[in-house]
């Protein structure tokens, strides 16, 4: 076997992997999320410049300063071409209730190993509700919830019933387990505000559709709550240029239907702009719901 | 466009998809599993003729008999040739206890849509534990149960304290829901033995990948009894010829490692074959354990 | 087992799955694509309403009218709720050269089974390109290509280098499978152009993704229209209602950046909106590049 | 943000990742392999000692010592624990002939980069065949070849041929370009053997099943010859432990079928086990097939 190089990368190919010294510097630390969950980075693999480098295999050599890997990721970013993307990769340590935990296991393309409470018993933290963090049934969104309850003592007479049913819920696991009960059976009335851990390792176009799902206001707020920690305090270390670049072209970018970018080519070619001289486009679109759709972008929602 | 045929399929092919009157006759139908859970098949596509009909596009035509298929279909089984089996799919109804479905979404190479308890309040039926149904903790499997908890009115007294957890558990959700708690918050405190249903769609291939897993031993006591009722009550309707390969190949098949090997070779070479007198070839297995591991397979545990 | 039936669909599921008689017309039936390939669609499974029946099992129950059914696929394609979409599927028989197979078969979420050239003799057809076929090398898309070569006998000189090519390659072919040659290594120096057949199956979600890459002006002529005979004539007679809200909602839909939206809303607010009498708002966009992209998109192209 | 170690790992978890300075030594150089290609290690992320940390966070947490990590490791293996090992990652550059590219990109678990024909002009180099490589088609393994070729002058024929071919498909390549024809049309003949590149990414577990398909003896030479070089170049210096379980316990190991259980459950009970004198037993094998396949595992073939 010949060490020798046979392929000239035009960034230089290093021999010793780059690494990042910010992301250095928050490995195997830990960023509290909720009340007893976490988010640690264990490894990591890649940089910008990994993207960049394996962006040049496919789409050919190009010039070789930093600002020009910048464009190379924002253009990457735009046209949606993902592949060069899949080459960094991230390996987390979370601590989250069983309850988001479900939500989060839905993303199929990812590497788990989850703390197994057959072989060991489980861990005995719950995800508690101070009396302020109650939140209402949306009314407009099945599936959302809104502002706090905010009723004299109704806060608090919940917390106090959820406090009760997670003593109960304990102390009738541990009865199991004193009893001689398996632990796969014993765990079989657990809250889902458990908390469980595992380790998570996902490729950086996987983990960018994950924030790009997870960081949206529709999203349930404690897993957003995670996900903005893996975009903020991690992503944005990490790789900051692709952050930047994932940041104007998907978390703040907005997608306008044929029907509203006829409306959007007609306001173009009216004498006024404003919506209020021209609400009659409006009716071209399909439906009230999607006009709301349309005005909500239109104005920074 | 011309609806011209110009593929000559050995088989003949069919212009509408054969059909399997067994499986035709079970659709929507209710295959009852644990207390309150079910299988049911919603559709499926392909039969044993798709997958030697899928194989002989890559390996070549043959002969057409149908003793010919099922010679061909226990080849690529036994050859682990395991991409003519990914052209079948089913899509399943699946009512389960959340715990179960944790172990069951583990498996990631399928399409689920699942009952939201964001949109819909959550199921009331949790699964309960009869009195003489709780298993005790194995000695020697640490993930494992055996036999069954039998001491005086033990088994009574757990069953007891299931039900009253069960009971606080609803009437706290049910207070939330009345209070207008948010329903994605309200879930929070569901133990896991409550039902959830799901669409579930897999290809052939990884379907009997979670079999394989599933209907082990070692697996738990629940997920197994759905497996059998997938493997023994459904696979075997839908694709008889592939059940059989299956059953034989894989999930009564034994592996034995290069040292396990190595001893099997070296017994038929010694003038008697009984283990008793061999005792020595043992030791050349890597540990205590393995030994046990190789004794049960020869002895068909 | 007993065939009772638990769950209540609101579509009142059906027994047997629904058929469309539009596909089931066209099954077997020969699409041709370029001078020598073709589509033919073998197998398929669920209907519009199998989208709609998994939709409701994840997010509610609501009403049943087939305008519904439309109303409910249409925001599941606007909202990229994806997992309804994977619980249809379908089975094609592709016969296309190997150059463009190597594109089709990078899109990883799909089965296969290609025609082996390790097991049978090559197809001896090759793709030819008639004289006034050849392009010429796009100067802005460096991967593009335009117009047609069209200067004095070129295409005709070219056409007559590919046929010699070809007729040389089969001859060594040849030669190698008469002397005995293994055909795994015969095939060795086969051109692109020569063709292929494989079984490929995909859910309705990855299909789309693949349409929406491979139907785009800057994917290649060859591809594209394989893609084309894909949507035009596969897709929108399978599932009519997911055709037009896929048309709507992710073809013709455009997605405008961060910064793109601040001009629009920008725009939105002047007294008169021609982009002529507002270029400065224009400047704010980071390159000259997406200054045309940006009016490209409003000017519908 | 607080720096603060929640989770006590037994191993004593680094904050910096553990390098293996024998994988460290030989990023970026090159193992040539065939005439012209080559693979190369461009990066990795984990170690044998991350595999048995993510292990440790589902199967409970044990002893320490080296040799403890090592039985834990063949531990998974025996049982086909898998998900520890998708926690390792390696990024490869490889350079291959597409003939058996498209046999590798089969795999579909992994990131691909590859270069492109669009963008850039095809690489010139093509896999050449010397006088004495020419292999005999196998008879009676129709996907395989045995033995050479070696009658009087056939190879050099043959070779000679080859290199015929390769001189006409290259000039009319070249006329092509020059005559402006776009890239990705003039690329259209190339031969298979011409040579590509790619940045390949994948988990160790899905690496090791590919080395397990790849280094088979019924892989093709070529791409076996890739795989032998990951595997012994590659692999057993990344992964020392897990190399060895992988070579114990999934390439040496032998997996025998019900039937054949059953045959050698009573060949133990017999007084004397040599075949010779129970080749009664052999005949309750399904097929004279079989009876092969299983006496040259017995033989250690």
């Amino acid at each position: 076997m010949q060490a020798q190089i046979l392929f000239q990368n035009p960034l230089g190919e290093p021999t010793v992997p780059e690494r990042v010294p910010e992301m250095d510097a928050i490995l195997g630390k830990t960023f509290r999320v909720l009340d007893k969950g976490h988010i640690r980075v264990i490894d990591y693999m890649g940089t910008d410049a990994s993207i960049v480098q394996a962006a040049r295999v496919s789409y050919g050599k190009g010039t070789k300063t930093p600002s020009d890997d910048e464009s190379l990721i924002r253009y990457l970013m735009r046209h949606r071409h993902t592949t060069p993307f899949e080459m960094c990769e991230i390996k987390l340590h979370i601590r989250i209730p069983m309850d988001h935990w479900r939500q989060w296991i839905r993303h199929r393309t990812a590497s788990v190993n989850e703390y197994s409470t057959r072989y060991s018993e489980a861990i005995e933290d719950k995800q508690l509700t101070l009396d302020y963090q109650w939140r209402k049934q949306s009314q407009d969104n099945k599936q959302g919830s809104e502002a706090f309850l905010n009723a004299e003592g109704l806060g608090f007479d919940l917390s106090q019933g959820e406090e009760n049913l997670h003593r109960l819920a304990q102390s009738e696991y541990d009865r199991r387990i004193r009893l001689g009960v398996a632990r796969e059976q014993a765990r079989k009335d657990l809250p889902l505000s458990t908390y469980t851990e595992a380790y998570w390792k996902i490729d950086l176009h996987n983990l960018m559709h994950f924030l790009s799902l997870r960081t949206d206001p529709h999203a349930q707020l404690e897993i957003r709550t995670y996900a903005e920690v893996l975009g903020n305090q991690i992503l944005a270390r990490w790789l900051p240029m692709t952050w930047r670049a994932f940041y104007d072209y998907r978390l703040q970018a907005r997608t306008f239907s044929r029907q509203e970018m006829e409306v959007i080519r007609k306001l173009m070619d009216r004498p006024t702009v404003g919506l209020q001289d021209n609400g009659d486009l409006l009716q071209s679109l399909p439906s009230q719901r999607e006009r709301q759709e349309f005005l909500a972008k239109l104005q920074g929602k």
